[in-house]
């Protein structure tokens, strides 16, 4: 639990390669986490060419881990190869709606964070991109994502060249709910982020903004409605090509 | 490492309690996960009293481990209580959208991963109901569940009561792609679903249920095409309830 206790996501890597036969054991220790039916509804691509990362790293906002890390994870909802199984062993298979969407998106993060927590076990450091489902088309696209295949998280791994601060968290009442769930007074919120927006660090982030509240670096600067809005329509229009959505 | 190579979901649990300060550790622990913004988008619904876990038993198909396990744990996608600070922060929230529901799933599972990783290394077993996504309508109205929460999994948690087999696992060529996605001949199915459809307890499944071949206990049986798209519409319609889609 203590590596765990510990964690911080790490963005600068080390040029050291990550040795094939330990990603390897990852990946496959990794497929140990719960999956639905046994089905593993999910593939991952491995990028170590240069040149892919090049071609990724716009489809990331070019985030500099897409280019530095020496590898980069794609974890992709796949109900594709499940499908092919289906087709060649005369079962016909009917896992082009949301709902099978959503329970092979599941499967893919729980892989997904099974291999972090056992890559950071190993000494390696990590980075989620929130980017991939931003321009999930460009990512398509990029790395031959055929039908009933969706990109759902992008993970970049290296060994860390960096330890920084470890970020604040919200208290355990901020998120844990006993028996139903117990929603939020003014006077709740201003105690559950008053160690956030006290923070050195999130004080200066408003003031060099020219924000009044650091919720308004989110709402203004961050995760706007305008992206929000535009993004979700890239994202539903994505899982229709894919053949997720009707 | 080796904690998950040797991991296998648990469905029978000790009478045995989990106690509060064990529990709240590992949900505090968990917290640690990556999380979006480090706005941590999740709440969990801590289920120990009977009464709640017999109402929220046909919700997930009355399956036996969620009135048997000492604790359920609910993990909700939540972008309600950051909304609600920004309301109380002079900031407009824009997440009331599709793309913010997908960002606080993310951050949601990893949440959820986390805590099942660190469960099983005390000790503890877990399961993941994969009904949560079925009827979350029913989930939310027994939760009291508002607007911006939507109810993403479901671990049963309890000190095991039964050491099962390993399940198999598709070899790791059957889920990473190097550079880019491969796509699947029929020789690689025959090759990569060998080992799953040989097991004498597979063979014997599709024996009593009457079938020709393993695929087809999944597409006529337990994910059929009728019932995915039925609980796609429920699942859509819970997602427009909640306010994350149009």
């Amino acid at each position: 639990m203590d590596y765990v206790k510990q964690r911080r996501t790490i963005r600068k890597y080390q040029k050291r390669d990550i040795e094939p036969n330990l990603l390897n054991t990852l990946l496959d220790t990794s497929a140990r986490a719960s999956t639905m039916g046994n089905l593993q509804l999910y593939s991952v691509i491995v990028t170590r060419d240069p040149d892919m990362k090049a071609k990724l790293a716009p489809a990331h906002f070019n985030q500099p881990m897409v280019t530095q890390a020496p590898v980069l994870l794609t974890f992709c909802a796949d109900f594709r190869r499940t499908s092919i199984w289906c087709e060649h062993r005369k079962a016909e298979p009917g896992y082009d709606n949301f709902l099978s969407f959503l329970n092979a998106s599941i499967d893919t993060l729980l892989y997904a964070q099974t291999f972090c927590t056992l890559a950071e076990e190993q000494g390696l450091g990590i980075c989620y991109l929130g980017t991939t489902i931003y321009r999930p088309d460009l990512l398509i696209d990029i790395l031959h994502l055929p039908r009933l295949v969706m990109p759902v998280a992008t993970v970049s791994v290296g060994w860390p060249d960096e330890h920084p601060e470890q970020p604040d968290r919200l208290p355990r009442e901020a998120f844990v709910h006993e028996e139903t769930y117990h929603d939020y007074t003014a006077e709740d919120i201003d105690r559950l982020y008053a160690l956030k927006e006290s923070l050195p660090e999130n004080r200066h982030f408003v003031e060099i903004n020219h924000k009044e509240t650091l919720a308004q670096i989110f709402t203004d600067i961050r995760y706007t409605r305008a992206d929000n809005e535009a993004m979700s329509a890239t994202c539903l229009a994505t899982l229709k090509r894919q053949g997720f959505l009707e």
